[in-house]
């Protein structure tokens, strides 16, 4: 059948052509059937939607991605007919019914998926098995090969590359920024790529953003970690695993989060990383509740980093409170950066550099790991590392942490009770920072005055609140006054909760990693 | 935040909004998160898309369904603000976790897939979990139940209503439009809504439709139903169960139908059914392959009726090969309508005719029903009832079987061998009648001159192909040369197939209910 193009402003990725009824039926295909269109010499299969009204009898509606393969004009006749759906599918269904897929099966479905080949029911259809049916190692290992293939790699001089990862969920953890001018200091070779918040109030690279550019070239990280031994860089802008980012889609409005493991190690196989410490924040409010479940995954990343020769060791972390007392772009990016010029700062946060720091230091068999570390950090090593890879990334290497704007509005919120911080609740403390505009707003979000265990007297400050403007400022407070972000007493109370007969489970999602 | 209206042509049944990435960043939504929107007087909730470029910060577009909704000019200002996602995809996700889900989540969900609020992506996690984990009796009624309210209803005068159902699968199969009638001669009631064919040759919606017309309203309906006892109309245009159709826009694709049992009776259920035969066609080239499948089925089924309140029988049929001898909407429907005349046509046909009708007598214990059903057949009672159908749904009561048209183009295609008929591929049946142009084509389809155990001699025709265009004949005859469509010999072989080393799994799905 010839239909004439007609191109549409549908910024989908995916191969997209809308047909109208008549001819769908003409041709017998249905919504999300694949047909395949010639013209000029030109090949493309696309995925059928199907219109009543918007596209006439005898056009087919194109979006950009399939308008630009085939360099049509409007009218111009495009020859359409039925084409089979990719194999991928039946493999996909394969795992639904609970088979464990072979190597070659999970290498089609994720070329399918980074391709763009697959709707979106599809690739749901694929996340929703993994998380239903979970996967054996080999399928693990498989994926993560398989989403490394499918996206573009970092190679460096030396094979001997380092690297931290944490699986995230705790607010203020900008262990990273001063973890990485550590290892470079040593001499190591650190080539940290990093995500954006996705769920969190900041993600490394909003962080270090507030520091230079972070969004690199793969050419331009080569030159920055040759003259320097790490960065600090978007990993998103050089689609190291592009398909992780069509995952993320279809787990981010259900909260399930099946890929974990490819998605973390997928990355790391990328870089061509050899060591590996991973840190899983531990407690209440994290994605990781117990030491018991820490130590599962831990393994779990141990044997997969087996199978990909990347040697993996895992640390359990304190996750009960915010990491120091920034939380936020800007606010994070002062506290790292004001902790790294002489070593001096939050204690939990000084522990977490050294303590990950420490077991990168033991693959290489170094003695006195912690010592070293202290030194690289007091005398001031780490500090103009940090600031050689901030000047070769194109930053200001004499930033300071005062120049770092933060938000314009600010209150403090005081407390109406002595006693001790008994609790922080990690969610509201996300949430607040979210709606005071982190990580959008780089200079809004939380600045702690008080952690747990800390003394309290009525009317002492708790924390400040930053945001641009007086409205976001005011819906950050209200959920302050509505929930019980910090909570202040003599002594706990036995009562934990009050769980009302018919309580909404709100979504509290953690998808950073 | 206030962004300016855009109306877009996206015919979207579901309210989809396009946000520029910037404006999403600022509300702080991502894909598939929900915003609120509010102008004169009216809101809205929306399922959040984002752009880059197509629109423009400060502006969002807005799908059909949110613009007929708002009734906004082009340019005017919509209050945008962050919205809860709807509390179902908490249910959902309970489900993918394994959870027997509540009666009332079960309705909260149905209610949000009929009204359009969930996501491609919600909608097929929902599939998938109900595919994987299957579903307790209680879930599956409390589904029907659901599906049903979601929709419209139908009642009569009488509360005594008969059906008779399929599960579908084989070609040709034409019973409906002869038992309707038998059984409205005898006096009961018997309201029969059916599908279009989704991947089979024709539905028996797209047979009736070369009598009369099958889109009837509910009151028309009625109107039909009073005055004949019965009726043949497509159950599509009065949405007894709307959300069916979003389920099967999803199963579709995935080939998978985890629904069966809620979708079929959820239908019945809206026509407020009494007394029910559900006809389990078995064999190698349909949905159920065994008696024992066909048993455990049907026991499900009487189960659920019993939960709904409908008195539910059920016959596992021989499905080896089509019923009668025509396959296609327009030569199916010259088969029933030259076999009612006086009852006399294709063995099977008429067998399953008597049989599924004397069951539906067995509920109102009526004595010797298939003697009295060969009366109403042979007499032309249930001749004259078919015709009172037809006129009464608007069609020609005087219509003759070779009044309806067939393909234009036909070709006979004979035996190169001796033998007997050893069997018939339902499969590729199928596929040479949809490509020749069923359902689309009324006229197309394969009009069967040999069946199971006739006797052939080289040359003699084993099918016509008919088809509106030389061009598709040539592709339905090209299946037949490259495939095993009929087989015909001496005896049967005792290989059954040689099964290549990587044989590809080609989809063969059955999805009509």
């Amino acid at each position: 059948m010839f239909l004439k193009a007609r191109p549409l402003e549908i910024e989908a990725l995916k191969p997209i052509v809308i047909l109208n009824r008549d001819d769908a039926d003409e041709l017998d295909v249905r919504p999300l059937d694949r047909v395949e269109l010639v013209v000029n010499n030109k090949k493309v299969t696309a995925i059928v939607n199907v219109a009543e009204v918007f596209i006439l009898k005898g056009e087919i509606g194109l979006s950009e991605s399939v308008h630009e393969d085939l360099r049509v004009r409007m009218g111009e006749k495009v020859k359409v007919r039925p084409a089979e759906p990719p194999e991928s599918i039946i493999f996909i269904k394969n795992k639904l019914s609970g088979n464990v897929l072979k190597s070659k099966e999970i290498e089609d479905i994720v070329a399918d998926v980074a391709g763009q080949k697959l709707s979106d029911i599809e690739v749901t259809a694929f996340v929703t098995g993994l998380y239903m049916h979970g996967m054996a190692m080999n399928e693990i290992a498989a994926l993560s090969h398989a989403m490394a293939e499918a996206g573009k790699s970092l190679r460096f001089k030396t094979k001997e590359i380092f690297d931290k990862h944490s699986i995230g969920g705790i607010p203020g953890d900008k262990t990273s920024l001063l973890l990485v001018p550590v290892i470079a200091a040593a001499g190591l070779t650190i080539p940290k790529t990093s995500s954006r918040a996705i769920t969190a109030p900041a993600g490394t690279a909003d962080r270090m953003e507030c520091l230079c550019p972070v969004d690199l070239t793969l050419e331009e990280i080569k030159g920055v970690v040759n003259k320097t031994n790490g960065c600090l860089v978007w990993g998103g802008a050089v689609e190291l695993a592009p398909a992780d980012d069509m995952f993320i889609q279809v787990e981010y409005p259900l909260s399930i989060d099946p890929l974990l493991l490819p998605s973390v190690m997928s990355k790391k196989k990328a870089v061509n990383v050899k060591y590996l410490v991973i840190d899983i924040p531990t407690g209440r409010g994290v994605k990781v509740k117990t030491t018991q479940e820490a130590e599962d995954l831990a393994n779990k990343f141990i044997d997969l980093g087996k199978k990909l020769k990347i040697k993996v060791d895992c640390v359990s972390t304190f996750a009960d409170q915010p990491i120091g007392y920034g939380v936020g772009p800007a606010l994070e990016a002062r506290e790292a950066l004001s902790t790294i010029e002489d070593g001096k700062g939050p204690k939990d946060l000084i522990d977490k550099v050294t303590c990950l720091s420490s077991v990168l230091f033991d693959f290489k068999k170094i003695n006195n790991p912690k010592d070293k570390i202290s030194h690289i950090l007091k005398s001031g090593k780490a500090d103009k590392k940090l600031r050689e890879i901030i000047a070769a990334q194109g930053g200001d290497p004499k930033i300071k942490p005062e120049d770092i704007p933060v938000g314009k509005k600010s209150i403090k919120v005081k407390s109406n009770k002595s006693g001790r911080v008994l609790w922080i609740n990690n969610h509201f403390i996300t949430r607040m920072a979210r709606v005071a505009g982190a990580p959008k707003n780089k200079g809004a979000g939380i600045l702690l005055h008080k952690k747990l265990a800390d003394k309290v007297k009525r009317g002492d400050i708790l924390f400040e609140i930053y945001a641009e403007s007086g409205y976001k400022l005011k819906k950050a407070l209200d959920i302050f006054e509505k929930k019980n972000v910090v909570g202040v007493g003599k002594k706990y109370s036995i009562v934990l909760a009050e769980i009302p007969e018919e309580e909404k489970r709100k979504k509290y999602f953690i998808l950073e990693r």
